[in-house]
């Protein structure tokens, strides 16, 4: 695993949160993007070498929506960018960990994804992630 | 804000989730180190620019401790490298948000550290650290 590509956070409305992280950052949003598949709009900040992605659920039945309600707003996952993700992903299979995701699936910011299950990982949801080249 | 210097992650074994993230991340955990004050004992991985630091309650009263019982093993904080941590300190302060220290406190890893309390930052726990010179 090469960074820390992103961390997410679960936020119940973007416009404030937003708001709330660029005070805090001292810095804007640079980014804000809808991903349909996953029912979320994102918000973008760039802090050194990693991103801290902020997420809305845009549908009641998301990941998103569900985290929040169980657990209430606040840090979702960990994605870590790998070189090449089929690779990664049957390492971490072969290791015992549990792929949600049984093939890379098209993510945010041009990126093919998978998740782990937290189960599998100490209760932390990790992503896996690799630039589409 | 400089980088995500770390990510601490709770956990109830120290010893069982070092060998899990160490076959997660392909790698071993380059240092262990207890911190008295806050009742942890700490493990810590380099992915890239970022710290992985995992960190077990040794003291039942410790904040890790209270975080297990009521949210699970799991995404504890995340901590920002900050240049100068007092004038971090009152700006964020200035900004509305809430200090859980009102005076930097020695953390792990030879670091000054200050914690914003959740409430005030969307349910994340924020911990701003500079390095001691």
């Amino acid at each position: 695993m090469k960074k820390v590509e992103h961390i997410g956070i679960a936020v119940k409305n973007l416009k404030s949160a937003n708001e709330l992280f660029s005070k805090l950052f001292g810095q804007k949003s640079y980014k804000f993007e809808k991903v349909e598949r996953e029912g979320i709009t994102t918000s973008f900040f760039q802090i050194g070498d990693t991103k801290i992605e902020l997420l809305e659920a845009t549908d009641s039945d998301s990941p998103v929506a569900k985290f929040i309600e169980k657990k209430g707003e606040g840090i979702h996952h960990i994605a870590f960018e790998v070189e090449d993700i089929q690779l990664e992903m049957s390492r971490l299979e072969k290791d015992g960990f549990t792929l949600i995701n049984k093939e890379p699936q098209k993510g945010a910011d041009n990126k093919l994804i998978c998740f782990l299950h937290p189960k599998s990982t100490n209760g932390v949801l990790v992503e896996l992630c690799q630039k589409i080249k």
